[in-house]
């Protein structure tokens, strides 16, 4: 496997970023952002190149909006960057502090992961955001942005780079600009230490086909909001509208409706009502059907992510049949439970098998933003490392230090030393 | 991808055991401990099959002895299973706790990863541990281990399977007997959650290359010990020999001394003449042959683990150096320097890209039990999810549980409600 230059590059950055104190990956990012102001008319060019090519290949409307980088968007940037200067360092944080035997002691401490890379779409202010969760949380970044915006990412590329000139090792970040490079990027295990495609189903389940670094997905959302027999109906009308209709093409939109039974006939005349009055179309297993009209759903719909003004409803007859149907339809994303019910309550939040388990709430919530994490470098849709909303906790790993004064493990065997495994 | 019943059964059962109490856990291990007691002749009997048939086999002294299972082994898993018991519960833990808007309540609590598939080698009380293991953290567990120990396997499953009959769902443990049995777990990415591999890293990498499955390798260990110019001359011989010689065929033994020029004249003919009284072979560079008699080393010895009697040593002019041979041909495993000196502590603590960075001791702690985790599934050598000695702990998963009152994220929007991300 040919060894890449810029993934060695990325490799040996990443060492000398670890060891950057949180004062100059701050100072770095204060560059950036200086930068980027500088160089704004340079990056709007750009943009309008971008812009002009994606008009004349007919892009849908909400992804030019996106492509889109002005004014705005480079005040939200540079907000973005200044709200990463204020959260604290992700590094250095102790987890575990441990006597091993008297004058031995363990620590379990937070560190950047090493190199990341990560493939995201067209959004060209995900580049700068990304980057600076990356330079943040020390770890190099290797960063494939969409086709689409590839001008404005170059653009954007070059004034950071300008901006950290003597600041941090070159190598600190690079971009990547063709799918080639995406599939050395998937070989390239001696350098890289961790993966972060966002975008649907199938493509993060190319990546992970096609690599044996370790992945962390960020994909699709089929999430469930059930209705349980004890919910306050008018509560449960307002989160369910909030849950599907609030925005529509997201992650965290609500898909599948599951409603209990003994609810059914006070709860969903209402609610359809509401979903209507915001063009939602709905479609309902029998026992809906009975209740109000609406199209029929089939076994395909529970499966589906419409990320669009559609929801699907079924009806059932206890808590368990909703959790099961959660765990198995759903993408273990985040599925909410109404009720007023303490044992339906416990039930769901330990029955259910998703990064978000929610209690008379809407799902939109699921978000880093939301969370109060500052940022995010997405939703991880696996169980691994990190799950749900991803901040810069999410892109550190630790280590072990281990600090003594010349104690052998021999000693421990001869008597000499005994373990006292004290927590300090 | 055909899907297969064991691992179906598996997926059920894990989320019947994600709900189960700490009491109905720590039950059935007692069961599974009266079981073995129990059913210990038969137990003897067909380890004493595999024995003869190994033996017949020619297989090499140290794989007999761990391939044996006896009264003393017996006892060992016992009393493992005793401390397992003992250990605070790993689920339900909450690592964060934050209101987002007054009443409505954000907690990260500790789960189980669902299904668990280990792949291990011959010794037949490591089906025990790491079936314990899997149960305690809430875990359902496939297991395949080495085919020389597949009666003995059997026996034991058979047993535990009878010790816990009511009180955990079948499929809580299974155990796997074939190669194919292997492959087919690859391809189960619906059911499994994670693969732990415990071998080679050759093996660990064909893995990796045939799932899609997130996999927490358990591989080799190249490990250092950077002997520093500030070394008391004194410690260092006695950590050092500690650490080649406590025990070789380890993962945590140290394979290369890396030594500072300014020490080197001092230290090495009277860690030279300790070594070679425990008969190991030293190997140096140009620079230590011209300190002490020994074989050259090539290039190719500082990408070798010996597991055996063997060191090579070179020569560094600085400690930068010593970490950059490190981190360029270790395994990122476990590395310790030697040193009175601040600075270089400090550097190379945060320098070493490793899961354990050890000051004056032994690389021989690097352990589970050691660091009072009071059992392993493992040393993991990769970077994501649990890195080092893998305990109950790595073995879990968070969720996030959002606690509401009918909340919806409209509310914010409207500014009807405000984010205060309150500690708790």
């Amino acid at each position: 496997m040919e060894q890449k230059q810029w993934a060695l590059d990325a490799r040996q950055a990443a060492y000398r970023l670890a060891v950057l104190s949180v004062e100059e990956r701050n100072a770095a990012l204060k560059g950036i952002q200086a930068a980027l102001k500088q160089h704004k008319e340079t990056i709007f060019a750009q943009n309008a190149l971008d812009m002009a090519q994606a008009e004349e290949e007919h892009l849908a409307g909400p992804l030019l909006k996106r492509l889109k980088f002005d004014e705005a968007k480079l005040a939200d940037v540079c907000s973005g960057i200044d709200s990463l200067i204020a959260l604290p360092d992700p590094l250095g944080k102790i987890t575990l502090k441990r006597e091993l035997t008297p004058g031995l002691n363990l620590y379990r401490v937070a560190c950047p992961i090493g190199v990341i890379g990560v493939v995201f779409e067209s959004r060209p202010d995900a580049l700068v955001q990304i980057a600076g969760l990356c330079l943040k949380s020390g770890n190099a970044a290797l960063l494939k942005g969409g086709r689409e915006a590839l001008r404005t990412n170059r653009a954007l590329m070059e004034a950071m780079q300008e901006g950290v000139r003597h600041l941090l090792p070159a190598g600190w970040a690079a971009l990547l600009e063709t799918r080639d490079d995406v599939n050395d990027m998937l070989s390239q295990d001696e350098s890289i230490d961790l993966i972060i495609p966002r975008g649907s189903n199938a493509f993060v389940k190319y990546i992970m086909e096609h690599t044996t670094i370790p992945v962390m997905g960020h994909a699709e959302g089929l999430c469930h909001t059930y209705v349980d027999a004890s919910a306050d109906v008018d509560m449960a009308v307002k989160v369910v509208v909030d849950a599907k209709t609030q925005a529509l093409a997201v992650c965290n939109a609500t898909e599948t409706l599951l409603v209990h039974r003994d609810i059914a006939a006070a709860f969903l005349p209402k609610c359809a009502e509401a979903l209507r009055a915001k063009g939602v179309e709905i479609r309902g297993d029998e026992r809906t059907r009975e209740i109000i009209a609406c199209e029929p759903a089939t076994n395909a719909d529970w499966d589906t992510e419409y990320l669009d003004a559609i929801l699907s409803i079924k009806i059932v007859d206890s808590v368990e049949e909703a959790i099961a149907h959660i765990n198995r339809h759903g993408s273990h994303h985040t599925d909410a439970i109404l009720t007023r019910d303490e044992e339906a309550k416990q039930k769901f939040l330990s029955g259910v098998d998703s990064a978000g388990v929610y209690v008379n709430c809407s799902t939109r919530f699921a978000d880093g933003f939301r969370y109060g994490f500052g940022a995010e470098v997405g939703i991880a849709t696996g169980k691994l490392h990190a799950r749900g909303p991803v901040g810069l906790e999410g892109l550190c790993t630790y280590k072990y230090q281990l600090i003594g004064s010349g104690q052998t493990v021999q000693d421990t065997v001869d008597g000499t030393i005994q373990y006292t495994h004290r927590d300090l």
